[in-house]
């Protein structure tokens, strides 16, 4: 185990090295494709080689190939960040390396899990007493759900969502043999509830902060509809979720008591390295009776509690000891802290895009996604962020809205500076000369 | 960061330390359903707490509760290692927190992924040019297979495996809307090929290394039906095809070469922490064209490269870096040496209980995992484990053969030493008394 302590110290050494000097590395991976492979041999070693090689390969052969998501200026999709407490909590799981099928083959894991998810509702305002467990993402955590969903209506044969819903709803639809029926958004990007037809349909999904503009659909007038018809509401705040630690912000949230199930992404905007997708259900009995399949030589008398029973994996690791660290070392007012530092910014940015000539904001901004574009034509927006992300200064991504091209600044990540976002706005205008 | 930097190396610490002293430990937690959590504060705190305080619980509330698989007496189940080199790289990949959806969001960790399933080809003796990516267990790596085994059959309704098959393939079935086919085993818990029909038929599912014996499945035979009559191929080897690196091992695969997809758990008995399911497949583009739902605002040139578009998730974490770091720090010499003294255990094992009146093995032995009786009822057996488990000097677990309650001895940790099987063996023979 000697080996083991100072390589470990030395991997330590190299992520805090890391940490420190990430905001000096070009955000976007400034290689083409194949360039990292072919600096790797093509076959494996036969001999053992010191972990000291690891690290300096890591350093000299993968870096190059890295798109820094540590960044500051990581502005594309939806930024994130893997914080201090959780880095060294996922050593310790991987240290432990449990594996929670079962109550009893991780009684600590299984019931941290079950604790870190009720204290997480509580700090998001959800109601007491659903069911939480941990998924890796949220395609899964979607999947897991509507599963759910046709079970308890299996005659049932659409999903309906919003044309702004993301795409991992339509990869469980399809899993599932389900038909996606997709429901106009208005002008702020909302699904139309007046356009919402629920017939035959085993779900509606409702987004709290859409991928692309961070809009919230009306989940209130939703959980109505489909309480009335008897439909599955399940929630997908995968990425705005977690601002729901502001109370501040919980309008948001409005009707979400109603949903019977609903995901929030912890690996997204709350700190936790990836992965860590946070399903929640009012009808934990249900996606029970969906995903249990205890054969023999798994059986023992604590199945209930067993969390395999809950989803697609049957393996699980040790999840949610990233989450406690998370929790326990930033607390409530760190993470209000965070997300409110976070909201500023993205204000802050709108506010320089709304007072710029020949710049135009492209859609409301509920949360930390600014929605923007150039003057100019579609293929001119893009050749802008194709520049723009070529400096390795910021890494910035698009959508389109309307039909039209537009650039998208989403701000998560915990190292983000006032400075950092204005450093993104002087890079962009340079750019658009 | 220097708060980083200092609660890591206590954190390496507390691992170094716990990896050292982890054989002194009960293998099974000796606690009852709710200890940990009545243990646990009901509430999250709303002040930052240090992460000494993370480290102080995790001994203090957390450990009492924890299964150890990392200890070298864990024999249920299939036991796994997850061994130095794999811990620290899931370190590193926390640290670097990618999420390699795309290329462009993660070149190095995405061809990294390619030449490490390339790599791992080499050692198992697979044919060359199948498309491999890690899925996050062998659950979803069978969804991921039979999905695409339903999306070139859309017409057929089964999945066909035999009736020692894992869960799992019952699990993906479900969830796909298939509907499962049990084919009788032989006495040796093998697929009968004279009883296989493929009538209506998306897959054949056949296993290499069953759960509960480690049987192996006659895959070339099943593969020439499945061939003829143009079904999908799907090889469970998630335990077994680790051993594949010892070539006197590889009659196990014959046949395995016209598989349409197959899968290996590197967190099995690969030294991998969970979790890093390996999945590759003959027809890569079968499985990018069922499971590619690339969005608008996800487009890049770089489509054909991203790995999200070969299975269920999106996200995806850079999960190979810690099969690289295996890979390298043991060598095919050191994996091959880890088997063959696995191998060793067990045989020794089972001769003992061979040789030892009043106990009777249950099941032939092609890897690591024993099947053994003590004479007498099945509940004396199953008190016998219970008493066995409940000493804490060691952790094994059950399965059903023909009917009957059966012990299983699963070797896979790389801790474990011929001393560690002996005092099993005096602890299980003590209980029997």
């Amino acid at each position: 185990m000697s080996d083991f302590r100072a390589d470990g110290h030395a991997a330590v050494d190299w992520a805090a090295d890391y940490l420190e000097r990430v905001r000096e590395l070009p955000v976007l991976a400034q290689v083409e494709r194949g360039d990292i492979r072919a600096r790797l041999p093509t076959s494996p070693p036969d001999r053992p080689e010191p972990f000291s090689a690891v690290l300096r390969d890591l350093d000299e052969v993968l870096l190059p190939g890295m798109t820094h998501w540590q960044h500051p200026r990581f502005f594309a999709y939806i930024a994130n960040t893997g914080s201090p407490p959780g880095i060294l909590a996922e050593l310790l799981a991987a240290t432990l390396n449990s594996v929670g099928f079962l109550w009893r083959t991780a009684p600590a894991s299984t019931e941290l899990e079950a604790v870190t998810l009720d204290w997480l509702a509580q700090l998001l305002g959800l109601p007491s007493g659903w069911h939480g467990h941990i998924e890796d993402t949220a395609s899964t955590s979607t999947l897991a759900a509507l599963a759910a969903a046709r079970h308890v209506r299996p005659d049932a044969r659409f999903v309906v969502c919003s044309e702004h819903t993301h795409s991992s709803i339509d990869k469980a639809a399809a899993l599932l043999g389900l038909e996606l029926r997709k429901t106009p958004a208005d002008d702020s990007f909302r699904l139309r509830v007046d356009e919402l037809d629920l017939t035959e349909a085993a779900a509606v999904v409702a987004t709290v902060g859409t991928t692309s503009t961070g809009s919230v659909d009306p989940v209130a007038a939703i959980a109505e509809r489909a309480c009335a018809e008897g439909v599955w509401l399940h929630v997908d705040a995968a990425y705005a979720g977690a601002a729901m630690v502001c109370p501040e912000l919980r309008w948001a949230f409005e009707g979400v008591e109603h949903a019977d199930s609903l995901v929030v992404n912890a690996h997204k905007w709350l700190l936790t390295p990836m992965d860590c997708s946070c399903l929640w259900s009012r009808r934990g009995d249900d996606l029970r009776a969906t995903h249990s399949l205890v054969p023999e030589y798994l059986r023992t008398p604590e199945d209930a509690a067993s969390l395999a029973d809950y989803g697609p994996a049957l393996g699980r690791r040790f999840r949610s000891l990233k989450l406690w660290a998370v929790l326990r070392c930033y607390g409530r007012d760190g993470l209000q802290a965070m997300i409110r530092e976070h909201l500023r910014l993205a204000e802050l940015f709108e506010g320089w895009v709304r007072d710029e000539p020949g710049w135009t904001l492209e859609a409301p901004r509920p949360f930390s996604i600014v929605c923007f574009r150039r003057e100019g034509s579609d293929d001119e927006n893009e050749a802008l962020l194709a520049r723009a992300n070529a400096t390795g200064e910021l890494f910035i991504s698009h959508t389109k809205l309307n039909g039209r091209y537009v650039l998208r600044l989403a701000i998560g990540n915990a190292g983000t500076t006032e400075d950092d976002v204005r450093r993104a706005w002087e890079v962009l205008r340079e750019c658009a000369r």
